[in-house]
């Protein structure tokens, strides 16, 4: 009789952007000709940088041609592209990668989903509040975390909450933890460690032989100069951190799929024993075993973000998303709205008025101003009071959301 | 404290073509003037159909253009590709798949590995000796089975064995298994089984409330009128098989990455209190949570298979193969070899010479012949004394190969 893995019968129905998805088409049926502007889910809206089309164009052509056709790739990605992304993402800002720890996968979500796989059951894990949904649900789905209590939080996960009063820094666990969910920029507040936060995280991670999962999805957005893009910037981090990185946000790469992540080979966790165990082997292992690799002409498009051009083009295009960021912020506070974020990130991450709830701001917005946004408290119970809007929108609708809003929604009702 | 995953350790360290690379460098090594033909792994050596390069080119040009540009797409697959699929592969074969059904994937590895999740621990599995590697390891890895024994077995696992006796079919287990294995046309065996053996399966599933999963990555080599392509072809299958596909041996996808896996609506597993829980969403739950689907312009070139060009080409692709796989079985047999398989599917599986392991005769054929093949027993126990020659090659190293083995090497020592 084939049992089924009943941890996945805990997870709750109501996944976020389903029931935004339900009331948006609930909304666009009742009301026909309403011009419903989507600045709600994270997804990119500006075509591919033209070096990147390029270069897919001609790994395309590679394989017309019985001499240059590729089959099997390496399972972790080719040299060319880890080569590319160990000079340009850590070397370029002082930090030595071995482009053997980088390994290319088809996505963020993926890789933080299937980071774990290779540590044992008994691991206790922490999470910010709110968070990306992702990083919870994978650990209900191998049964690390016992049911879901009312609160929508699951028995058995650490929850570090992101609030107002921290500038949205959580505060280190007050019990001991062992794996460690760190999303910089942070995705869905839009705010951003410093080097001196992210230096207290490692020493915690060092100090209770915990790893990080460093998601630095939206590194790119980062627009200060002092932050830092990568967690190998604090000194000891190669000890204890698991570096994520997207083309998703940073290249348009959402329809597209690429992604990597690192795995320092000095990394290690424990055995039951006591003995260190290096992860990279494990990862590698996993990695050969359960996949075989990225598409050849996305790594080649991928890879082409590095070239001059490129890199010139992936410029142009995080500009346009930071000043969609800079007008929302400007422009929901000219609006009476406290808000935070949009700076260093492509979220914009604002106060819900006095009063209403994440949801009902939500609905109040899509009634008034037809714009869809995201409900704060789908991220977690922290982020009640809040409301995230995505400056992956064009310029065009940017500027007539913000005029909607100010012209009809109150910062204070 | 970080806790790895110990079942990883159990893992036997050399993987098959690791180290049918590391006896090849080697020999390469020592002699610098040999042209080695390699007929081990199984990649396509022929480049992308027509079609499929075309259907490629356009999808790139839609990412280029704001007004066509795709960001996320549906986690599970486009419909475009889904029903092409559902009506090219299920319905012309008179087999009912909803669209629904069907989930696009980057490969039937990884699909074949990720199913273990949503299975409980306490299934009792059932795999063919010789077997697909990835079957074995993805079960180890998530603790269904004890340490490695010194057959190369895991402890746990149920090995049904495929001997020259049964023409590689196997037999139903003795004992009472949760999960099958059933790779066909097999791989490495090269051999097809008949409706009448596929009937046998379904009603051992069907009895025991079983769940087989129908690994047909070969299927288009299926090249006998009276064989099923599908699983769904026998009555009752819906109710207890997983059907996985994959373009990579079918349109030469190996370096392009895109398969698909069938979970009926119908088909479910038990909880421990004994209910019934459809396997359909917990998958879909599965595969929307951890992946963002297949990049958008590998998916139209999928598509461009089921076009009236594409299925031209891609039937000519097919049959190229097949023909060295004929030229294969032939030249073999007529060099005194005992030969299987190799027509209904690209692998042809041949006893070794008397007295020669499948090591054995993998050193003498690379030495005499400088021929790279695959050891049967790399494959499992029951595989030692068999050797496998894959028909991916050119069809001048094809010939080149049956010359040099004719002339250099004996079927009797």
């Amino acid at each position: 009789m084939a049992k089924v893995n009943e941890h996945y019968l805990k997870l709750q129905a109501g996944y976020l952007f389903p029931e935004i998805g339900r009331r948006v088409r609930a909304f666009c049926e009742a009301n026909s000709d309403a011009d419903v502007i989507k600045m709600g889910i994270g997804d990119v809206t500006q075509p591919l940088p033209a070096a990147v089309i390029r270069a897919m164009h001609d790994a395309v052509d590679e394989l017309a041609n019985v001499e240059t056709f590729k089959g099997y790739g390496p399972e972790t990605g080719y040299s060319f592209l880890r080569e590319a992304i160990a000079e340009n993402d850590f070397a370029e800002r002082g930090v030595e990668i071995d482009p053997e720890e980088i390994f290319i996968s088809d996505g963020s979500k993926s890789d933080s989903s299937n980071l774990v796989e290779v540590f044992g059951a008994d691991n206790k894990i922490a999470v910010f509040d709110p968070v990306y949904p992702v990083y919870v649900d994978t650990n209900v789905m191998v049964g690390r975390t016992g049911p879901a209590l009312d609160s929508g939080r699951y028995e058995g996960l650490v929850y570090l909450p992101l609030t107002e009063e921290t500038g949205f820094q959580p505060p280190l666990p007050k019990e001991k933890v062992d794996l460690i969910y760190l999303c910089n920029p942070n995705n869905p507040t839009g705010t951003v460690a410093s080097k001196k936060t992210l230096q207290k995280w490692v020493d915690y991670a060092r100090e209770h032989e915990a790893v990080i999962f460093y998601d630095a999805a939206y590194e790119a957005f980062i627009s200060e100069d002092d932050m830092p893009h990568s967690i190998y910037e604090i000194p000891g981090a190669k000890d204890v951190a698991i570096e994520l990185r997207s083309f998703s946000k940073t290249a348009g790469f959402t329809g597209t799929r690429c992604a990597f992540t690192v795995v320092p080979r000095q990394l290690t966790g424990t055995t039951s024993d006591g003995q260190s165990q290096a992860l990279h082997p494990l990862w590698y292992r996993r990695h050969s075993t359960k996949s075989n690799g990225v598409s050849y002409p996305i790594q080649r498009g991928a890879a082409a973000i590095y070239t001059p051009d490129g890199k010139q083009q992936v410029r142009k295009l995080v500009d346009f998303y930071l000043e969609n960021a800079r007008l929302l912020r400007e422009g929901m506070s000219d609006a009476g709205f406290t808000v935070y974020g949009g700076v260093n990130a492509p979220y914009v991450w604002l106060k819900t008025p006095t009063g209403l709830s994440s949801w009902e701001f939500f609905d109040l917005l899509l009634e008034k101003s037809n714009i869809v946004g995201t409900p704060g408290s789908g991220f977690g119970a922290a982020g009640e009071g809040f409301f995230r809007l995505s400056a992956f929108s064009s310029r065009e609708n940017t500027v007539e959301a913000i005029a909607r809003i100010q012209k009809s929604v109150a910062a204070k009702v």
